[in-house]
């Protein structure tokens, strides 16, 4: 029956959407019946990395809203306006809509969801929040049968990248941020991911989620990483704590016994923070993004990824509208069958009936370690390096690390090799009379 | 409307998912829609920790999966039989199943969902890999529009434990295995843990879901850990390296610019592996669990948490639960209605219209790093020292670190404190004679 796309935006993310939309093959068989059916950009003029048919393309943003014929608005333009109009429009024309502006959404989201509500549309933005990291579909879903009491997120790529780079070469913040502007990891105007509010947008959505209910912008305290010296750095290290832009939201409330159903008293704060180096968000660096969240009783769950890029987002997007897409076969197929079997979602269900085919591990490409025992032999590193010469299989080292019981312990590591092979040199050196025995043979990722 | 759930087994998953039911408030408003209808258990007799209704609890576990009231059965009681009858026999019966058995999925899921296929029944097992951590459900939802190449996981949490305990304490794994059974960590008959079984049913299931193909269970290669030496792990370190146990599925057809549609060439494996402490794999340690999926245009995305323990798992079955009732509601509701709105999703439509109540930052209790830079007069920081103490402000380490432009520079680490009285020492801290100035202040995770 097919689901009719209408895209506003073609910048990064438009494109990246597009380029998954076109290229459906080896993706969820859902993919394909997403038809891309109206684009609609700024200019007409720009040159653009792919290719649509000029017939779908347009500058009348409003037509895509209010087309009849789309079921779904997908809003990657970013700003808040026109963006906050043309989704209120397309709600109001009972689009269902799938964003990444979680600008928009932060601010308008209490006005966004109503609406919504009202028209019985959904309003899903996977992308908002983490890039490509699944962060709000598991805390919707798999999560929601948690009391959640805590997320903490590095939710901000060019700040981490920031503080990586100061953490890792002791420079200061002016000098790295400049160097970042000019490599790209940073905007020219950098006011919105320096002073954190791009990531207390950010955890205002996520706390609104995981606590049920909304946020005012506001009320989200918020400091920037533009006070982190070289010296707090330097002086963290040495106390075992790396520095990282925080956004925490935490659920105040949870410590009674007997907690109340009220509505949740929260922190909700974005802020430079020591984290010690043994906590799963300290070696989170560079434009990556983590989210960890917390509850009763799942404990600690953790989600990593890029947080921005075309392609990751785009990810985040096209999820967005298959499980829309997914939603609304269910509600088509029940609205319609008079009887027989019922319609299942298609990525709740499996429906595969195809084996895979599996490689035999002789064929597998990888990395080896292996310990050799041998008898101290003069040579015997040379014909071992020989044999494996002779095979094909390429050394990356082979080091004499010592004696043990009498015999001389010999460590190699190989570059990527054919198993095949390097089980055939080793079946060849096993019997080498310098060597007394191969102690260990384990694989390198 | 309300489910009914008929739930098999009661031992650790099944009580932490009793525990969830019967304990609603603050979880997602679902949960309160989800009637624990009956209990089957082995044995009438045993004590047990929760309080149920003896009416609901029985020996009968036929009658549960034939019960033409129950809409969900949960199968929690593990093992291969009669767990594979009593599922195939619910889905004869149109009961949607939730099950969290890893060992009969891997191994009858081509027989279960083939017959749930037939009979428009749901099958979902989240709990089956990772415990609570939610990777199931990313990957048949929020990754499905990527065309993913490679699945790689810590999956095994007692092998884990006993490689982070040879790793940190230097061991063998003989004396550490005897000592993780008297510990609980491993099992008396550890053989489907060290030897890598465990981890072959998970990642059988996490490749047939990443790469839509089934699995035959022979067809991984499997190798444990019971060869990984002290000497081993020791060299490993040396070179920049720790050893886990990896369970790999990977695609290999993906190289070529034009992927075909056939049927997906895999490799899946369960080894020992050389992982280097770069990697986000390196730092999961003791009994967590964490899966790294790749894929294009998404890169890679790490999943994260506790793989097993009863709360964890029974977060993963009653999530799979919620989505169960989520799509019934949609469907029953398009079924249902004669017109008017359609009836939304409720784990994907936003609802909640309440306002978070946000505490103050004077409210925060929170730990905090401050620089100082003050002049060389005597006592300063018994000055400093006793400021903090009057206001309540427990120091962990106050630290003269050196002189920075003739001035001493002063590192304070507090415990939790107020943030409010925090502030009011610092302020006062502030215009004392010996301060030259507060050179910044930052928050301890």
């Amino acid at each position: 029956m097919g689901f009719k796309i209408g895209l506003l935006g073609l910048g990064t993310v438009g494109t990246g959407t597009v380029q998954i939309l076109l290229n459906p093959s080896q993706r969820h068989p859902l993919v394909q019946e997403l038809e891309l059916y109206r684009v609609g950009v700024r200019s007409l003029e720009k040159s653009r990395a792919i290719d649509l048919p000029p017939s779908i393309i347009t500058t009348d943003l409003d037509a895509i809203v209010t087309d009849p014929d789309i079921d779904i608005v997908v809003e990657v333009m970013g700003g808040l306006e026109p963006a906050r109009l043309l989704i209120l429009k397309a709600i109001a024309h009972g689009k269902h809509v799938v964003t990444a502006n979680k600008a928009a959404i932060a601010r308008y989201g209490a006005e966004i969801f109503t609406a919504a509500e009202k028209a019985g549309v959904y309003v899903l933005l996977e992308a908002a929040v983490g890039g490509g990291i699944p962060v709000i579909e598991p805390l919707k879903q798999s999560l929601c049968a948690n009391r959640l009491h805590t997320v903490t997120g590095i939710i901000n790529g060019t700040t981490n990248y920031i503080l990586t780079r100061m953490q890792t070469e002791g420079g200061d913040f002016a000098s790295i941020l400049a160097d970042a502007q000019r490599l790209g990891y940073a905007e020219a105007d950098p006011t919105a991911d320096v002073d954190g509010l791009d990531a207390a947008d950010k955890i205002a959505i996520l706390a609104s989620l995981a606590f049920g209910g909304r946020i005012k912008l506001p009320d989200v305290h918020c400091e920037g990483i533009r006070q982190v010296s070289a010296a707090d750095i330097a002086y963290a290290e040495k106390l075992g704590f790396v520095i990282k832009l925080l956004a925490v939201a935490k659920r105040e409330d949870l410590t009674t016994e007997t907690p109340t159903t009220e509505t949740a008293t929260l922190q909700v704060r974005v802020h430079p923070t020591l984290v010690h180096t043994s906590h799963p968000l300290a070696s989170v660096n560079g434009v990556y993004n983590a989210i960890v969240i917390e509850g009763e009783p799942i404990g600690q769950v953790m989600f990593f990824g890029p947080g921005a890029g075309a392609g990751p987002t785009a990810s985040a997007v096209v999820a967005d509208i298959l499980n829309i897409a997914a939603i609304l076969k269910v509600e088509r197929g029940a609205a319609t069958r008079s009887n027989g079997q019922p319609l299942l979602d298609p990525l709740l269900a499996c429906s595969h009936q195809d084996y895979c085919t599996i490689a035999p591990m002789s064929d597998l490409v990888t990395r080896f370690y292996v310990r050799f025992l041998t008898r101290d032999f003069p040579g015997v590193i040379g014909k071992l390096g020989t044999c494996f010469g002779n095979h094909n299989v390429s050394l990356e080292s082979i080091v004499q690390t010592g004696l043990r019981d009498d015999l001389a312990e010999i460590v190699v590591v190989t570059h990527h090799v054919r198993e095949g092979n390097f089980r055939t040199a080793l079946d060849e050196i096993r019997v080498m009379e310098a060597v007394s025995s191969i102690a260990s043979t384990l694989r390198v990722l």
